[in-house]
């Protein structure tokens, strides 16, 4: 009964009832969403995708943020999704390092914009669609991630049904079949990390549950039991699992509350280390240096082991590269991960004065730096909670500057202020016009 | 080096490497496929899937068979692909229980359609791709079924990759790439079984394929080594592999050659169960039957077992049901799958007349009959090898009526007629256009 409680549970819960401090959550989780998803729509990779939605010559049903660009709906869920992910900048819920606005906020912003709905309706589905997936990371973590799966996809794409079968307002039955179409596509290997690939994922989670709600809708039937089923999602792709998590508490505890911004533009894995650089960056002159040694959790080594990344994007899934720039540039923003940066000699010389320790006594949040001056002194610091972690998160203002550095260069900054503006009061829009008609390069436009 | 030396063999194998017969086993599989998806093509999930492309205003670009939409590239893939699945009437692998045309055949015809192709270059990536996804089938199995993973789609992700990039003529690094991207999106339940999802299964690899090979040619990057990777396809979905297969006696060996057709409308597990009814029938008349005992290999009852369908397509996965029309019908064809049969008071009366027994020794390709008549006499017979087996295969002639008997009924018996012989000669011809205009009702063309 996992699959059909969750649908009641969606089906059931109303715009009223979730709180307001998790409305207020969701809106900065699509503001932050949203800034990461223009920042990167001028990528290659999305050209690449526009160009392949050019050549199978799809209608102009919903934008692309951040350009001119309109795809029909399901192209424009996968590349939307996509753009999200690729400075490796966008939400991390670090229980189970899952990035739950990419599946899902593509969807609702393609419907609401196709449909004509309401600012209220699409932060609605955003907030369950998030509830569900989280929920069912949750449930799988973390022997899924271990065995390889990339979680955001493989369990976005049940977000992703979810936010699209409420704004279809499917029914019960239809809902459950949605789920079950959307976790026959399940998937995304971590694998193919450190490639244009990984960002596809949650785009591909985005357009597989929207495209599973819409088959749903039609009367298109599948499993009703997607979930706990013998030859189901946890089973198969989980080794270890506990389906208790996906329902337990429903509308008491909420995930998306768990969800937090990340203010450097790289794997949250990497955010203790950089903090613990940059800290000593205000103490340390480069001319003093002996070494750096950082303690670090396993995860680190095993998502960003990389010793000598050859291109910017490589630069986010080493430790050595990242620890060095923080250090010399007090930040790890997208200014650093650049192919240049990754070939400076200046970067390539300090690199080499980072030690990387395993410690598994050390939590993900957390790393413990000890620098070696050229005078024998040591400077030891501990990290516990990153910059952008729970305990620790980014303010409000924090998340509008991070949208402004991300969305200026593409809109300008009249586009980039009246959009974060409007985000952070979606709710109050009776419809997204406005929205799309801000995105457009240096749009003004009266409240 | 799995991943790159599959590449290589299949951008170095030419069309005229490719032995006679395998070429002619190619062109009867391709027959096999266009009947059962044009046979499937009026069911109400292809309507379902058609009004998505309707809702989404996707392009013309290439032919539904059996209908006459046209879609865009990539649903014309996920349709004819679900279409020829429909019917559980389509080609088997039996090594792996593998449907090889279902992914690649869409793929082929899609692209050959919409770029002009010719009937050899068609057949050459149909013969690559279906190579392809059945070494890599033959690599996983069966751990991976076994675990939940419809093989069909999970490998013949890789098989529409491969068949679309030769199409496209991608060059090495980018038909890699295009494994790469394949294969993250490699997915498919066996939960679904029973439902609309479970065709849709080849219907979704065909259309992930070719997105993968479209996306390439754009230079979308991607793993190198997606089957081989610690957390590529074969570690992350199947328990036990052996990747030494895939590339094994390549040009030696055809896994194509291997490729099955079926005489009966559902799953093969079934067949032998089927002639062993079938040989009844002709000996014993309902009256006098007490009893029909079948002694079976376990994936019958795993597969087949619900006891009372309540539709004609649960009726493909009752042992019980099958049994009993093949008994009182002496087939299993389309006409006896449907919603009135199950409901039939005669069959249901049969169907308590019929046991099951599992016997680890009884291979999937037999069953042994006991059928104990009113008088106390019984009647045994062992079936060795099911008629669609390699060893008891269907004859040109007997493929030939079953196309008919599949197509005539939608596009009468001209267009029917007109479209095998053009398949059985696929590559004497410069292009499929003729194919193509032969896809519309009682159509008649000179040669």
């Amino acid at each position: 009964m996992v699959t059909k409680t969750l649908v009641n549970h969606c089906l059931s819960t109303s715009y009223d009832q979730i709180p307001q401090e998790v409305k207020l959550h969701g809106k900065r989780s699509l503001l932050n969403w949203m800034g990461v998803a223009i920042g990167a729509s001028t990528h290659p990779s999305i050209d690449m995708l526009l160009e392949v939605t050019k050549d199978l010559k799809t209608a102009e049903q919903a934008s692309i943020f951040g350009r001119e660009e309109k795809v029909d709906l399901l192209m424009a869920a996968l590349i939307n999704g996509t753009s999200s992910h690729i400075f490796d900048y966008d939400d991390t819920h670090l229980d189970t390092i899952h990035h739950p606005s990419g599946p899902v906020a593509p969807v609702v912003f393609a419907l609401g914009e196709h449909l004509g709905l309401s600012g209220e309706e699409i932060l609605h589905a955003f907030i369950l669609g998030c509830e569900a997936e989280l929920r069912i990371a949750n449930a799988v973590y973390p022997s899924h991630y271990q065995l390889g799966w990339h979680i955001t996809s493989t369990t976005g794409v049940f977000g992703a049904a979810i936010a699209a079968g409420i704004l279809l307002k499917l029914d019960r039955e239809q809902l459950t079949w949605a789920l079950g179409i959307a976790g026959t596509q399940s998937s995304g290997l971590r694998e193919v990390f450190g490639t244009m690939t990984k960002p596809f994922h949650p785009g591909k989670a985005a357009q597989n549950g929207l495209l599973a709600a819409l088959l749903a809708k039609k009367g298109f039937t599948s499993s009703e039991q997607i979930l706990e089923a013998k030859r189901g999602f946890a089973n198969v792709l989980a080794p270890e699992h506990d389906l208790e998590k996906v329902n337990v508490l429903w509308g008491e505890d909420w995930e998306l509350l768990k969800n937090s911004f990340k203010p450097y533009a790289c794997g949250i894995v990497l955010h203790p280390s950089i903090d613990a650089c940059i800290y000593l960056q205000s103490r340390v002159s480069p001319e003093d240096l002996q070494s750096i040694e950082l303690k670090v959790h396993p995860y680190v080594l095993e998502l960003t082991g990389k010793e000598t990344p050859q291109t910017g994007l490589e630069g986010k899934f080493s430790v050595y590269f990242t620890a060095a720039i923080a250090f010399l540039d007090g930040d790890a923003s997208e200014r650093q991960y650049t192919d240049e940066k990754v070939k400076n000699e200046k970067v390539l010389e300090m690199q080499k004065k980072i030690s990387i320790t395993i410690d598994e006594a050390i939590k993900e949040e957390e790393v413990e730096v000890t620098a070696i001056l050229k005078d024998g002194s040591e400077i030891t610091h501990k990290v516990e909670h990153a910059k952008g972690s729970i305990q620790n998160p980014m303010q409000e203002k924090e998340l509008l500057a991070k949208f402004s550095s991300l969305v200026e260069g593409n809109l300008g900054k009249s586009s980039s202020d009246s959009m974060a503006n409007f985000l952070l009061h979606l709710d109050e829009y009776p419809s997204i016009a406005k929205l799309i008609l801000m995105n457009q390069k240096n749009k003004v436009l009266s409240k």
